[in-house]
């Protein structure tokens, strides 16, 4: 005989051993055994531990002979224990096998039931309970359970053999088949496995319990698991654990049943029992949906016995874990038995309820309520969202550019949108994609929805710099822009056709739908647990908000600062634009001076409105940073203009030279790579009179308001830096202007330069740079397209999505940050440029802080602040807080 | 008296003091000081040290109170030891006051010769030299030189003078200029003085030197020194020493005269004396070129002693220093004095030959020799050059975009290329800018001259591919393509006439020039130096190179394996780009498996020609790399063609369909940074089938020669890995076609799988990449661009230059490798691949890998090989060389 190396620690426990580890024993064999210490009656069994099912899987599919000796010893305990015994023709013990990882992994893996019935035990199951109709039933369901999870049939054959019964006996629901059809069911059942299979359905007890621990081990390799496992960060390496139970029946009659409660709402979080109960049924009745359950609390009426039970049971089950529970139970003739018990997935409404509520009830302390609430899930909480009532097709999906839903009439241009609003319509505006040309079409919409483009498309970023829903580069859509009409697939919709668009999920639906509003401020509990949050912190949590009404709402929602103010979405206003252009299309220093004279006020205008705004807390405006072909109308638009207005109104007319002279200066700015060309930082040094003009902006505001005695903070900063000398010169030039216009207004305003560190040579210089930098904010988005080398706009569209499918990517590096890649390089600029500057500020103004993970990466950095859109900011105070009680990860 | 922070360290060294060094002394004090000190006739003088001219800066240009003591004393000494003094109306002491540099600067910075003269001493020399016309034409020299460098007066100011006393006079030349008219001359010209400044020439002697000392000091700072050093990547904190030496005058006479000589010719090497001597005259006057000097070899005749003594001399000090000298020197009424002496400025080829030579002579050792080429200088020798002797107006510099030079008839359009050609015409194609479909017509061409696109754009690569010469990005040239004509500022050319493109400077010449071809093999004398530096270096020398011919080419230069063979060039030629279209616009993978199996036969083809060249050593192959969308015809272009045939023929027509049906296609794969967009291993990922065709044509083709006894040593180079998961998948997917190629031959075949490193996260990573990658290749372009952020098409039309004008970047760091940032991030992929991968071999493959101080650096990084194109590699081998040596930095 050959030995296996197999694993010689423990393998099995039974429930009453006093293990209660989820990392041993999986969450259902944890939950059964803390029932079955605290006295709570759940029936005899034994859980097999997680790490033999990679045992399993590593000696290629393969039950260890140890496991297999610990195994067939376990069994005979059960037996002991039971009172009865496998295969006992009299009164045959019954198991069910069942699944159960560390982490919940709800129907993703395998289970079967009624383990221990052959064509022999049937009939002692039979004449035990006195119930043949019972026993058949049960064999049935085991040998089609058996036959689809350990043979892996199809579940058609076994449904089809159903239906014709059915049809043949003229009847609609199982409960209406008698013990003999049954019978000629399980016959049938039979002949299908073993035309299938080698061996046919297995009569030997032991090879049945042996093939349903198999078939749950390799259900952990499933697709759909493993599928399950990648969306929800679940390492493969964790396995799962099998539990053995003795079979309980709520299918006995009046007096047995089956149901599932939640100790408290999970959708209010109300402290009230919340669950269903189906009389005379097993757990996969209640799923199938045939009979309508009863409310959980009738059953205060209808059975006061169990009832007062069970809610004991829930209450100790609560207290023991200090946490709302989700609790599976059976009756069987009368006697409750626990099948297993969870921490209850809940809304994010109820999660904050819940947690303050514990705190309340003594059970949890603030900490521990931080601690709890999915800092993620508040998101929900603040932008509008479809009416989850609402039943409705999804036309198609595109990228979820800016989140929120909104509903409105179809238009197809800027023009329309306008026209419609000014008649008191509302609307979405549909474009392939937009241009600077189309911002006042998104500014008189609800939302936007494009058929190109990625999350930082144009029609993206403006969007989320509107705050505005937007669902972009949906590709299935088609739009005939002369005759205003758009189809997706077979459907199409035209001008004032309703349509819904959903930001948050990328949903498109072709009807008007019901939309629930979000909170007009801080709900009441959410600041009490904010509140909390905030005395654990260490991470600042900033906003960036590029308007007034923005930098109000974030200091609402809690705000200590603006990390990013951007200062391109004032040019883009309708009625700055063409002067952005003129200044842009300028021939000479003087024309292109003239234009930003006339820019400025515009500019000192918006800066007074933020800096009064954030009164007392730091601002930090970054100069502008697009490349200036942003602010044109685009190349692809006026080349088909200038090609038409020279074949219809001929090369020597007025139109054509005129918009040719456009096609000719947009052609001469084109650049092959806008993300890497003529931007940022390269901006101010190339046409240092721009960063001038808004620098002289910026302090002629702060004076300005510091003179009515306004307490402000601006924090110029310079984008795309990655060499000394851009630092230096930059920074002196904003630093001159700064003083200057301090000292003609004779007026004390403290501030800051410092950079946005974007690129890898930053990272890599950041000693350099800290010289002349007083503070870093890492802009991550950027940061991540240049270290990754992918163009946002390219891959999220591309192959980002094909990357997500093959796991070559576990997430979308845009959404959470990469921190071995872009995390190492931001790690090396924190290290070198404290490293000059010992206490240097340091901070992240990428999208990546506002999502909770890259959040705690923050905190492993040492980073000072993190910087996110104004509703974002109650989800980061709630993630630093956690990430500074080392709970989130 | 304020005391000042002065370098209390000795300032002033005498000739005869035995300094020597040129750090302290600059480059002439040194040379003065070692021919002093060998006995050699030089007049009698001292230094002022490099570093009081820093001092004299840094104390806001004030010479220290330490300094002009030690100058009055130094003054006193030369007095001294020249029996003569300053002031003296009989017998005036006379100087010169000159900088020096470390590092030669010719004609940078200020000399002020006749320092000394005055209204009294201008007497006194005219009396000791008996020549009134000599004193008062050395005093107007001494007034307006002073009134220039010392006051910064317009030189025109005095020329304006000179040019009426010559019209007045009716004479054309100085000399015939008399005494009593140089009188005059100097009064204007101190009413000159006099008038721009507030205290006019100065009378007193120490005033005029400390004036001219601070000239010198300023000087080094001037804008023309500072661009210079800029440009010579001299460090500005050397700073200048100032000479003051005695004068001596060549112009006192026949008896007199003055001259420059090299001691062996600096265009051919020989050794032979070359230079020129002008009697009467002072070294101004030859540089003047009024009078045509003699040939230094012709004195053998004319003044035989005065030849004889200074050919002993020449010897002498090239035999001190072991290296050819630039000898000024001056003969005063028969004596012979030396001016100054330093290493010769040579052409490449004299280089190599004067190295070879003094080895011959037992001057230096071979490993001198090998230090003493610039490497970056052979380059000249590679490539057709205009004649020397033509001379020609250059109509118009545009970017350098592919080396050599190439005169041809102008043809605006690839088919007319073909056919001048086929008439057996020269032709330069003249293009806006090239796409594939062009590719006909650059293969007909000589060379390529474009309007539009930067170093990396389609014409500047695939010319440097086919090793054609480029100019590129030519700005001023506006094409009217419809009537075969250009312009050029004011000048236009039409199809036929003659125009000449030089690719090494960016040149280009509206006429046919006279060009010098390139040697067709090594030279034997570099064959012999290369053979000296390949056994100094460690570095291994391959060659970047996309067919046979050039494998050989490379072969026959003496690469050692080829580092980068790029697949994307076989795509493009004319019989397959339409497969490859046709495989790019497949809407089945049927269609696209069709369409590569037709492309399998070409790309085994290609690769049996390159691995046959290559018997013996390895051949680095690279997959394919560039996006797909520049296989297809321009967006730009179908825009508007679908627009004309719009309105000329009709939506309905059929060729306004299928050439719409092309623009969607075009469209939708259109993105908005191409460069990081969909390519590289992404497309490997996304279309395995296209990896897997190239793979299956590499080892068809190595077992092909394998089976005929060929030693092939494939390597597979997956380029753009930024991920462990992408490293894998590629790596795994390319290892299972090579070895089922393999098995199916049933031969053997050595290669390996590896990858280029061309991101910044994969040198964050590297260590990950190691466990699959069996060697890395530092892609240095791609990783330039994505470090800094930089598009190099967008960037070296744009930005770039005004960043090194403004010196914000000291070089490009396309031509030479940034050190700090890409290099930072090198070293971090090297530790951390070695880490994992012990011996792991690394080389660079990137445009850097042919640049000699990126190749230092490479040296220093420890990799095992560079690979650069065909024609670098002699470059490389010296260059490596020089950095094992440690003589390149």
């Amino acid at each position: 005989m050959s030995v296996k190396a197999a694993p010689r620690a423990k393998q099995i426990y039974f429930f009453d051993e006093g293990q209660t580890s989820k990392d041993i024993l999986g969450g259902k064999g944890a939950g059964l055994s803390v029932m079955t210490s605290a006295g709570l009656p759940v029936p005899p069994g034994f859980t097999i531990v997680t790490k033999a099912s990679l045992a399993y899987y590593d000696d290629g599919k393969t039950i260890s002979a140890a496991l297999r000796e610990e195994l067939d010893a376990a069994l005979e305990e059960l037996e002991r224990r039971t009172g009865k015994r496998f295969g006992d023709v009299r009164d045959p013990l019954l198991v069910s096998v069942r699944s159960g990882a560390k982490f919940s992994m709800p129907g993703m893996m395998d289970t079967i039931l009624n383990v221990g019935l052959n064509d022999e035990t049937v009939e002692g199951l039979a004449k035990q309970t006195n119930n043949e109709r019972f026993a058949w039933d049960a064999y049935r369901r085991l040998v089609a359970m058996y036959s689809t999870t350990v043979f892996g049939l199809e579940k058609e054959l076994f449904d089809d053999v159903l239906e014709r019964v059915k049809k043949e006996r003229n009847v609609k629901t199982d409960p209406e088949i008698d013990a003999a059809t049954w019978k000629r069911v399980v016959a049938e059942f039979k002949t299908i496995a073993a035309e299938h299979t080698k061996s046919g359905f297995p009569q030997d007890i032991r090879t049945q319990i042996v093939g349903a621990v198999e078939a749950v081990f390799n259900s952990w390799y499933s697709k759909r698991a493993t599928d399950y496992r990648r969306y929800n960060h679940i390492p493969d390496d964790l396995g799962t654990a099998v539990n053995i139970v003795q079979m309980v029946f709520g299918n006995m009659g009046d007096d047995s049943g089956t149901g599932v409660a939640f100790t408290r709402d999970p959708n209010t979080g109300e402290k009230e029992l919340f669950g269903e109960y189906l009389r005379n049924a097993q757990g996969e009745d209640v799923v199938a949906g045939i009979r309508t359950p009863e409310r959980i609390l009738d059953l205060e009426r209808s059975q006061p016995e169990i009832f007062k039970q069970f809610v004991e049971i829930a209450q100790r089950l609560e207290r023991h874990y200090r946490e709302v529970q989700d609790i599976e139970f059976t009756v069987e003739r009368g006697k409750l038995y626990l099948l297993q018990t969870r921490s209850a997935k809940r809304s994010a409404e109820a999660a904050v309820r819940i947690a303050l509520d514990l705190v309340d009830e003594g059970l949890i302390d603030r900490k521990t309520a931080v601690s709890r609430v999915d800092a993620g899930s508040l998101d929900q909480l603040f932008h509008a969202r479809i009416d989850p009532n609402e039943h409705f097709e999804v036309a198609c999906k595109g990228l979820n550019a800016s989140p929120g839903a909104a509903t409105g009439q179809a238009v197809f241009s800027a023009d329309d949108a306008v026209a419609w609003k000014e008649r008191g319509e509302h609307v979405v505006l549909v474009r392939v994609e937009t241009t600077p040309d189309d911002v006042h079409g998104m500014i008189a919409a609800e939302g936007v929805l494009t058929a190109k483009g990625g999350a930082t498309s144009h029609a993206a970023v403006v969007a989320r710099g509107m705050g505005k829903p937007c669902v972009a580069g949906c590709e299935a859509l088609h739009i005939d822009r002369r005759n205003k009409r758009a189809t997706i697939d077979g459907a199409s919709f035209g001008e004032g056709d309703w349509i819904t668009i959903d930001g948050t999920t990328g949903n498109v639906a072709l009807r008007k739908l019901n939309l629930i509003p979000p909170p007009s401020k801080l709900p009441e509990r959410l600041a009490t647990l904010l509140s909390w949050a905030d005395a654990e912190r260490r991470l600042e949590v900033w906003a960036n908000a590029d308007t007034p009404e923005d930098a109000r709402k974030a200091r609402e929602l809690g705000a200590q600062g603006i990390g990013l103010c951007r200062t391109e979405h004032m040019f883009m206003q309708q009625d700055r634009l063409p002067v952005v252009q003129e200044m842009i299309l300028a021939n000479t220093p003087e024309a292109r001076a003239s234009a930003l004279a006339r820019l400025l006020p515009f500019q000192r205008e918006d800066f007074v409105g933020i800096l009064e705004a954030m009164a007392g807390l730091p601002v930090t405006i970054r100069l502008l940073d697009p490349p200036l072909h942003e602010f044109l109308p685009s190349l692809e638009r006026l080349l088909v203009e200038t090609t038409e207005l020279r074949l219809t109104k001929g090369a020597e007319s007025q139109e054509y030279k005129s918009r040719d002279a456009v096609l000719k200066r947009v052609q001469q700015m084109h650049e092959q790579n806008p993300m890497l060309g003529l931007r940022v930082c390269r901006l101010g040094i190339l046409y240092p009179e721009i960063y001038a003009t808004q620098v002289r902006a910026i302090f002629e505001a702060a004076c300005d308001l510091a003179q009515r005695g306004v307490d402000v903070r601006p924090e110029v900063m310079i984008p795309g830096v990655g060499s000394v000398r851009e630092m230096r010169i930059t920074a002196e030039n904003a630093r001159s202007v700064a003083d200057s216009v301090i000292e003609e207004r004779g007026c004390t305003v403290h501030y800051h330069v410092g950079t946005m560190v974007e690129l890898p040579r930053a990272c890599v210089v950041a000693d350099e740079l800290a010289g002349d930098a007083e503070f870093f904010s890492f802009g991550t988005n950027d940061l991540t397209q240049t270290t990754y080398g992918f163009s946002r706009d390219d891959a999220e569209n591309s192959f980002i999505p094909r990357y997500l499918e093959q796991r070559i990517l576990t997430d979308d590096p845009f959404q959470v940050l990469d921190r071995k890649g872009v995390g190492g390089l931001m790690r090396e600029a924190v290290q070198r440029g404290r490293g000059v500057r010992e206490k240097m500020k340091i901070g992240i103004c990428g999208e990546h802080g506002g999502e909770p993970s890259s959040i705690a990466f923050c905190e492993t950095l040492g980073l000072n602040y993190v910087s996110c859109s104004p509703y974002r900011v109650p989800i980061a105070r709630l993630a630093a807080a956690q990430a500074a009680l080392g709970t989130l990860e």
